[in-house]
């Protein structure tokens, strides 16, 4: 390929860009910030080996979680993604005690409904009774 | 140090592991797994780069992170760590549409409730009635 349709790898490293160049599919000219954070995070070398080593139905996938990775990890040096993680299991468990509050209240919701039915039924019982009794 | 207190970095690969050795604390003789997966997904170079780009008190943390995105993709190169991202924000969604069908259970019985108060109520005050036009 000439130097103007290179793929946003092959720009970078300064190289050719081959028919067959591996990183051009998931990392297109348009889009270099996409190729520079895998670069920067995973290495050129590694990208390439991970991409060579998977069938390719699956290779777009993992240019995609890579880069979601890497993005993550140039954002936060510290924590990359495990930041993303920690704020879901925080946020999970939050949820899950929420869950168990209103299913807590949904049991004391029932056992109150129970207990009027049997309240409204002995309360009508007592009407009819006193009904009946007036009617003899 | 010699070759026997070498940390499981620089024993990985095969130099003299240094005094300030910015490996050694994070990746101990005792756990080479751990810096062969790093070793595998970041390349050394980028782990000594990252490393030495942090204040000293956040290394650890950030060993810590990547050692674990790095497990997730030696154990899947397709999705890493994202894997873990998709089942924590699919678990979450599921808590959530849990937590809005009891909240709506929750609305549902107090409607019920405040409908037997108010048939209690009624059903108190004719008895009630009844009551006083026997005694008149």
């Amino acid at each position: 390929m000439s130097n103007s349709t290179r793929c946003a790898g092959c720009k970078l490293l300064r190289r050719r860009c081959p028919e067959d160049c591996i990183l051009s599919p998931y990392f297109p000219k348009n889009n270099p910030q996409r190729f520079l954070s895998v670069h920067k995070i995973f290495g050129a070398c590694n990208i390439t080996r991970m991409l060579k080593s998977l069938p390719v139905d699956q290779r777009a996938i993992a240019a995609d979680c890579m880069s979601y990775e890497a993005e993550r990890r140039v954002e936060d040096p510290v924590y990359g993604c495990v930041k993303i993680i920690y704020g879901l299991q925080k946020k999970k468990n939050e949820i899950e005690l929420e869950l168990a509050k209103a299913r807590s209240e949904i049991v004391f919701h029932s056992a109150v409904d129970t207990q009027q039915q049997q309240q409204q039924q002995v309360s009508w019982s007592i009407t009819n009774a006193t009904q009946q009794s007036d009617q003899v």
